[in-house]
């Protein structure tokens, strides 16, 4: 094992957001924060919206995969990237990779959804058909890796994608005054993980809580017994967090005491016309678990202030009839 | 006639658009222009958007009903405003009215969608309901006016309106470098010719363009006649712009010389889900049709720096499916 791979399996401190902050300063957007008047008040609370949806490639995404990339050293750099994901994480490394120059190879199921397939290919990356299966998808990748030398960035285990992650909330915390709690979607768990040293640091009186679809609630499951739950299968229409929590991510949001709120689908997606309604946003439904957690659990949030944020915006037109025929 | 009926039927110039901007200035929002590299590079121009759709109850027509609303001396602020809307305007005068603690009256068709009226009360204005005819509405408005001595707010031909539509343009014009072009939509032509009175006195070189539906093309017809053309059956998804461009209008976008660009309902429906899909913001098909008008007519635009007017994102949910279908 080199340094690159030792330093890849260690966690990530609150350091390392700050150096991924100045890494990607040049790259990504310092996103907006928005109100809603009319939504705070069905809520109870004061809600900051941190609008991840309006970051590059239309997710917080791009943060990690952003510093990954401008992380590699330049032996590295010209042997590539390589990851499984045919969602946001897939199109911000593609992105990210373009910024650099550096080849990008993306591992993608046969029947992944075609509109989300253009976007990556758009960005400049090169698609790799696989069978729907963990074992192939790791597979193509090690193979991948082995013929190029690529590095693999994973989407949500891998230290410098947290580190990059955790910049969001580092930006909310760094603009307003305090806020009582903080709410973020959770799936694989990079985002929740690198908000969680950003939290630590920042702004430790800051309770941190985790959103999850009902029906991929293995997080408060893993909280619960005390280890990883690993075995399960996903039922939810958030299609972002339908990842299983990562090892090092369970260790980090075990170690903040990060507290973990199950939302029915039903919620998210009312939650999700809320806000497109009042505030004029297209949301995507693994971004509107946060506000539906809030306006679900009034009494934990009644009166406080709080961060939500806005994951992402990546909703494919051709399923909003699906989706709203749900809500 | 008295002089305050007087003035109502004088045309509106540029210093009443300068007044209304200082006097709507303590209500309504200065709204953000946004830019989408992504569709400057499909329509091979430089877009600048003027959000509307972030405006208080959600489109430009606050602008116009709230100068009308602060515009009113006090006794008869005291007797009260009514208009007959059961749209953006009926919502924008009653929000407005409230800004002052004015009463509100606003007569809707039995058959009005159910959420917009729930809108129109919530702003705290009292419906009247009448049969769905032209003549059932304006016997009700003058019944009410004659009961309550409430001023009538025309949504279009009010010269206090359209100087409040104006103010849209003149920030868009204020606030950046030169504008090549300006694309607004039209229906009764209350923010084309407030957009034509700040173009002329601020911004002469700049070329004004109005977006109509082709199911609705009455204004370029009204244009090319050189008398405004009134029988006529709109058929478009455009709900804000199915109304008869009037008779003020006219002679204000005639004296002007604006030119009127013709666009198909799936043009505007395909430029919605663009906008959706790449800015993340939610826009109403009446807004659309104005990007639709300059994704369609490439070559009118080509490397010019143009201003879009996006007027407004109140988009019932449960019609998405119907409109996305249509795309």
């Amino acid at each position: 094992m080199n340094d690159t791979a030792q330093s890849r399996t260690a966690l990530p401190v609150f350091d390392d957001v700050l150096a991924a902050a100045a890494r990607i300063a040049p790259h990504a957007h310092v996103t907006p924060v928005l109100r809603a008047h009319s939504i705070d008040a069905l809520a109870g609370c004061e809600l900051h919206f941190k609008a991840e949806h309006l970051q590059r490639a239309g997710a917080f995404k791009f943060r990690g995969a952003c510093n990954a990339i401008w992380s590699l050293d330049d032996a590295d750099a010209a042997r590539g990237v390589v990851t499984h994901s045919s969602g946001n994480h897939g199109a911000a490394l593609a992105l990210a990779a373009r910024t650099r120059g550096v080849a990008c190879h993306v591992v993608v199921p046969e029947g992944a959804v075609a509109a989300k397939l253009a976007a990556i290919e758009a960005y400049g990356a090169t698609l790799h058909r696989c069978a729907p299966t963990i074992a192939a998808r790791e597979e193509r990748c090690a193979q991948l890796q082995a013929q190029t030398g690529a590095e693999l960035v994973h989407p949500y285990t891998d230290p410098r994608v947290i580190a990059g992650q955790g910049t969001a909330a580092l930006e909310l915390l760094n603009g307003a005054a305090h806020f009582d709690a903080l709410v973020v979607p959770v799936g694989g768990g990079g985002l929740a993980a690198g908000t969680a040293l950003s939290v630590a640091a920042r702004s430790p009186g800051t309770a941190l809580y985790l959103a999850e679809p009902s029906g991929a609630a293995e997080t408060a499951a893993s909280m619960q017994r005390g280890e990883r739950v690993t075995e399960f299968t996903p039922d939810t229409i958030c299609d972002g967090l339908r990842g299983t929590l990562g090892a090092p991510n369970f260790a980090m949001l075990q170690g903040h005491g990060a507290q973990v709120l199950a939302v029915d689908d039903a919620d998210t997606v009312a939650a999700m016309r809320l806000f497109w309604q009042r505030a004029k946003q297209v949301i995507e439904p693994s971004s509107a678990v946060a506000l539906a957690a809030v306006l679900t659990h009034r009494d934990t949030f009644a009166g406080k202030r709080v961060g939500i944020v806005l994951s992402g915006g990546n909703v494919d037109p051709d399923t909003l009839p699906a989706l709203f025929a749900r809500g």
